[in-house]
């Protein structure tokens, strides 16, 4: 017992020593960037994507050495997929940089001013929001793009990489610090955590309250799950996407059918996937034309009684069904009772991301709207468009299915706060 | 060691039977005032200003037996006086009830909307945030006034009011509960936990998050510390005030000693109130001036040795006085050297809470402006204007320090969230 608790605070003390600089660097760098106007983040943003392209090589050899560690400790096709750079996706990389220098800054813009009664004007400001700490997994483009979203918003970032993307992660924060030189600005405006040792991740979740604003987990439930747990700091962080699509007795067949198939099928990796369709009871036709489309497209149904009587090839719904996030070609299927049946399954099980409703009857869909608390409900449309871009939002550090600070989409404007700039002569309060 | 864990366990069931019900009736009332309009919500606020003043007796009665216990266990006069209310307190909780009817209703309120290229046109439309835990000490009329707030912006509420004030709480909550029967609303839109066992907290802190979506503590540097450790929930809390008002060398005279005069001893007990008064080293005239000032008003002034050459009455500062929110009729005073000198003394020691600059010069503000982090700065203006009523946004819950979610006063407006609402023909997401 005490040499395994003096063993944990050994370990504590040398991560600390790890992390406190960082997070005083952190902080003196957010105060310089606070007041670093818009262009000179740009310049920054664009040499960043400059090197990215100048560096392309010495990032896929990196990738390569993570590649092949991933590979003999037998990661998983779709993890290896995630790892993967080639030339493209380093490109892709650099024109997400250029697409983050064409958004507006909103920093210093004015949110709202009004005139008090004794002549003080009273002017509600947009601020960064200081120290963002940024987990991720495997993905190392995430280096990338959540360093531009800070730096364009004025923020300081801290990333901590996964260990399976390490160097792929150091050899794109390389380009990020040369771009941050370039342009004058700290190089501690975007740093990465120099160590894999997992300790640095409950020292950034409970050890640095002094020196993070805000935390941005991005990857998979136990992460997320982890840093709500453990996080002694705010959290912007989505748990799943258990989208629904709801055919009413009023939606067009076709439209349906087109929806739903974009829905679950465009992509079945992403938080906007459909994960269950609900029925209208008084949507036979629908349901026979949507059922059909999906089995022949190669979408397992997994459906209660009622859909499974529409096609043998259906499978059986268990309560399990309705609470999962496949991200995969998979749906669930169920018959209800009109559109306060569908609020309710949908409050029950969801997971308050993005549900849409098919219907022509713009009553019935006003009434969903209403009744579905979700961060993003949507009427005739597909709910793959949950995302910050097809948002015209521009990118996004994720999103978001809290309903405090910031909720939906989560980019350069979800990344600040703002405060009060007062102008008066001589004011003092009466009483 | 195993009969005190299964003692906590126990503790721990019993809270649980009293509280799970508290938090599954709040969440039910939450979806009803969700969708609540405004003149429902407006009549059952009428409702419970007039239920005050009807039962005024009883509430007055309820409230001299928490006085008479506090009596007993010896509580602080300062403390006695949070407690007592008196017909003239009744009567202004009543009026505060009204004036929060009068603030305009910020739900289902738009608060963006743009249109696609695609066609689709997007919302971005205000909702309540949902079930709002209020954890106060002894004042009871934050039963009202936080009751009320909630209600307004469509949110349940769950109040914990602390055992010195608990019949008086109970008195007043009685009155809400009427308000809402009369509108016809869920009685468990403001529920009152009905117990005065100190586990309540920690159970609303850690064991509700399935039902609570933020918590607002009211009450002393302890409770919103120990909020602040144990909440597995979002919280908007402030730690305190610790207000600055910096004298330029262009500040005239005596709006200089008008507005530290104010800053300071209007109210010295509210987290508005000035702690620490800094001096540029060019503004000697000024400064003499306001010691004086200060020193004859009955003020006690902790200075540097170069303060403390102004009047031999000023008493030494110690590094612990530039940390320190006296709510008291106390400041701490140093010379600094300009405006750069005033904003690092500042955020060194502050609380980023409200601070006022004193010039006539406009681009000294401005610096002043840039270089202060706190969620309100002022120029030429008193620094006891921090107050929701006094920036024309209605009554608030209280002042955030944090700049996540709500920074600043944090009235109705800042008591909600939104969602986007997304309006289609048929579009799926190419690619």
């Amino acid at each position: 017992m005490s040499t395994s608790s003096s063993t944990h605070a050994e370990a504590l003390t040398q991560i600390s020593h790890i992390m406190e600089p960082i997070g005083r660097k952190a902080l003196e760098a957010a105060r310089v960037l606070a007041q670093t106007d818009a262009a000179t983040k740009n310049r920054a943003l664009a040499a960043t994507a400059a090197a990215l392209r100048a560096q392309s090589a010495e990032i896929l050899a990196a990738n390569a050495k993570d590649m092949s560690s991933a590979r003999e400790r037998g990661l998983s096709g779709a993890l290896l997929d995630r790892l993967l750079l080639d030339a493209k996706r380093v490109e892709a990389m650099a024109k997400g940089v250029e697409e983050i220098i064409q958004l507006a800054d909103p920093i210093g813009t004015l949110i709202a001013e009004w005139t008090r009664p004794n002549g003080m004007t009273i002017q509600r400001v947009r601020v960064p929001l200081g120290v963002i700490g940024i987990i991720f997994e495997s993905r190392p483009n995430v280096t990338i793009d959540a360093g531009a979203l800070c730096l364009k918003s004025g923020n300081a970032a801290i990333l901590r990489a996964g260990s399976e993307s390490y160097h792929s992660s150091r050899a794109v924060h390389a380009c990020m610090v040369e771009g941050l030189k370039v342009a004058g600005l700290p190089e501690a405006a975007v740093q990465l955590v120099p160590t894999t040792d997992r300790a640095a991740v409950g020292y950034m979740l409970a050890g640095m309250a002094d020196y993070i604003d805000v935390i941005v987990p991005r990857g998979g439930k136990s992460l997320i799950q982890r840093v709500q747990q453990d996080a002694r700091v705010p959290v912007i962080g989505h748990l799943e996407g258990n989208c629904h699509v709801y055919v009413d007795r009023d939606a067009d067949i076709n439209m349906a059918c087109e929806i739903v198939k974009n829905a679950k099928l465009r992509r079945t990796g992403i938080c906007g996937a459909a994960e269950t369709v609900l029925f209208d009871k008084a949507a036979t036709t629908q349901m026979n034309a949507v059922v059909k489309m999906l089995l022949d497209a190669g979408c397992e149904v997994r459906g209660d009684q009622d859909v499974q009587a529409v096609d043998q090839r259906v499978k059986t719904a268990t309560e399990e069904d309705w609470y999962t996030e496949y991200l995969d070609a998979i749906i669930s299927a169920r018959v209800v009772d009109g559109v306060d049946a569908a609020a309710a399954h949908i409050t029950k099980y969801g997971s308050a991301h993005t549900e849409s409703i098919v219907t022509s009857n713009s009553k019935t869909a006003e009434r969903f709207f209403n009744s579905v608390d979700s961060a993003i409900v949507l009427h005739n449309a597909s709910t793959q468009f949950a995302d910050g871009g097809e948002f015209g939002m521009g990118a996004e550090i994720g999103i978001s299915t809290d309903k405090f600070h910031a909720r939906g989409p989560v980019g350069v404007e979800q990344l600040t706060s703002y405060k009060y700039v007062v102008r008066g002569s001589g004011q003092v309060r009466p009483g």
